[in-house]
């Protein structure tokens, strides 16, 4: 291919939990580096061709992680200079109509991004921090906000709204819009190309740190459980899921919170951290609970319990399920989790094969039994891949 | 039987619609009213053994509603003299530990109550009205307070728990504790009288003005949708039923109410009545929908969406499904609501007998087809019968 016509994006996804950030030349992907933190170290993994590379950061470099990676780039020759990335591909998670469509990050948008902040500071804070950024070292670049939302809003009209005065909603609006719809498009479009077609009623479970679960039809969002913002739903790492709005009120007025105080409690301190005291991490309360732990042990029973719940309604208003599907870091490589989640719901047709998910880790693979009339899949999501064709697309 | 060794109940349910009350001697009913607005007429219906009767009162007598019936029992000579109460059940909808039990009316319970009036005011604030003006009437009459919980409290430990921080939770008592006990008490006390046994697996369907659905496991209550408070759950006749905490917390910052302000609209204003604008009343809104009213067609489709989710949910936790029940207003009486909640579930083995549901109203019966793997129940609930027991237990 003629260098010329070369177009290098960088994509972001900045996570509630870790920042993953890939190089793309036109539609493939030279280099991929996921950062996160770890028993409070910082700590990196680089992907190329020549394979995985670990490599350990300063705080300081995980905070500017921008400017990090363009020196990585440049180091490696993947870039020679800044100016090199012809345009940058960001996920934006942030509630909202005017968030429901993939857009070119412009004055308003960064405006509407503050407003949004300003209502719902968290996830937003993130993506204005990182447009700041980038900005400020490449003024001239395109940026391109890649809406989280925009692949549920085929979501059934009745799944769109609360039970709230119509009015109210229209003046405020507040409507269920979902995340995870680049995750969901990914494993949708995989689905398609592994299968040759996708089934009529697919339910997918986006298991990480936060967690979505999708209901599929013929392709398409039906209805999903994150909701006008990603704290409703199953209970996540360190986010609430559903509670009781009466259970809301009733702690703002006993504890004397601000509702942003209560916003930051029930987003970052809640699910399987709040449950078990001591970790949000499955692996670690996994480890916990087959020591005795109880709490740890309720925590990852409330997070089983949750998605089951979501994969039972959605067999409800689907009429049935024919493809079962597990993504993100926890249903990618936990087979255990998996193991837990299907247990019990053979009379829906789910029955796993214990050896093929025992041996199975973040491979696109079948791990259903001979007998399940629901096939059971496995497929690794690749948001970056989808925000760099969406990026391609919108610059 | 000796007159002297007859005990004469008083039962109340001050419900948030309507007011049911009835006269037991020992075990058996001798006279109920159901007393209720419509159209801003204040009407009621006495049932006795020589038949029922339609009545209409003054809004003060509704408001005074002990008094009034009161008096007239004693102009039917049911009784000769206030003074031959024995006893006042009260059905009580309370969150907090303390309210899990049945428990005479005492200076702690009042005490309790309101305290719980001052956090949750919804509610709490008929029954204390309500035990005031029993108190002013006939000063000396033990009243026992019928938890609508009790029943609710074998519900699994995970389903019990939100996943707020433990400590918070265990601090202030924020946990799930169901309401409609008594009423689900008596249909599943129904169940094993008609069909001699309980099947394993029963999900029953409370609908009314409040609206509930309980997942039973050989016999107990094994989960159930409302929550701390009666907000959680199904769209209501004007409850929110399930919202998002992110949607709660930016409508306080946006809208500036306080917490008992934006509680009193999720209770009044929204569900049915929230959606369609129009009204809370499911004939109603039927009619209207019939009419080609988009917004009441919306509101029963998410009244119907809702239900169908936690039957799906229900199934998977209790691992598949015996036997589904109707009850409460439109579960006894809506053929139409029943019709549309089941229809699209055959694949979950709920299939209806057409010409048998259009032809049951109030009456305990089977309307599943003969293809129909569940069986499914009208069941009417007769939660003042429960009360009355439970109250002759306790006095």
């Amino acid at each position: 291919m003629d260098k010329i016509t070369e177009k290098k994006y960088l994509v972001l996804d900045p996570g509630s939990a870790s920042k993953k950030c890939a190089l793309y030349v036109d539609a493939t992907e030279v280099f991929k580096i996921h950062l996160e933190k770890e028993n409070g170290k910082f700590i990196g993994e680089t992907t190329t061709k020549a394979g995985k590379e670990k490599i350990s950061l300063t705080e300081r470099e995980y905070r500017s992680a921008f400017v990090y990676i363009l020196d990585l780039l440049k180091k490696n020759k993947f870039i020679e200079k800044n100016e090199d990335i012809s345009g940058v591909g960001l996920r934006i998670v942030a509630p909202g109509k005017y968030f429901l469509e993939d857009r070119i990050v412009d004055a308003k948008f960064i405006k509407n991004l503050e407003t949004a902040q300003k209502e719902a500071p968290l996830h937003v804070t993130e993506a204005l921090l990182e447009i700041k950024e980038i900005q400020a070292i490449l003024p001239s670049v395109v940026i391109a906000g890649i809406s989280d939302s925009a692949w549920n809003s085929t979501m059934n009209e009745v799944a769109k709204h609360y039970s709230l005065p119509i009015d109210l909603a229209e003046k405020y609006g507040i409507y269920r819009f979902g995340y995870h719809g680049i995750s969901m498009q990914s494993v949708v479009s995989k689905i398609k190309l592994i299968t040759d077609t996708i089934p009529s009623r697919v339910i997918i479970c986006h298991l990480g740190s936060g967690s979505s679960i999708v209901a599929v039809k013929d392709g398409k969002c039906f209805d999903t459980s994150m909701g006008f913002t990603p704290l409703e739903g199953v209970p996540m790492a360190t986010r609430i899921g559903n509670i009781d709005a009466g259970a809301i009120l009733y702690l703002l007025k006993k504890t004397k919170m601000k509702p942003d105080e209560l916003g930051e409690l029930l987003n970052s301190k809640c699910g399987l951290l709040g449950l078990s005291g001591t970790s949000s991490d499955t692996r670690e309360l996994i480890t916990l609970s087959e020591r005795g732990d109880e709490k740890a042990k309720l925590a990852l029973e409330s997070f089983v319990y949750g998605v089951k719940k979501y994969i039972g309604e959605y067999i409800a208003v689907l009429g049935g399920i024919d493809m079962l599907v597990f993504t993100a870091t926890i249903g990618e490589r936990s087979s255990i989790m998996r193991e837990k989640i299907c247990e019990g719901l053979q009379n829906l047709g789910i029955v796993l094969d214990k050896a093929k998910n025992d041996t199975t880790v973040s491979t696109d693979t079948f791990i259903q039994n001979s007998t399940s009339k629901v096939k059971i899949a496995v497929i690794c999501t690749e948001e970056l891949k989808e925000i760099a064709g969406e990026t391609a697309k919108l610059i």
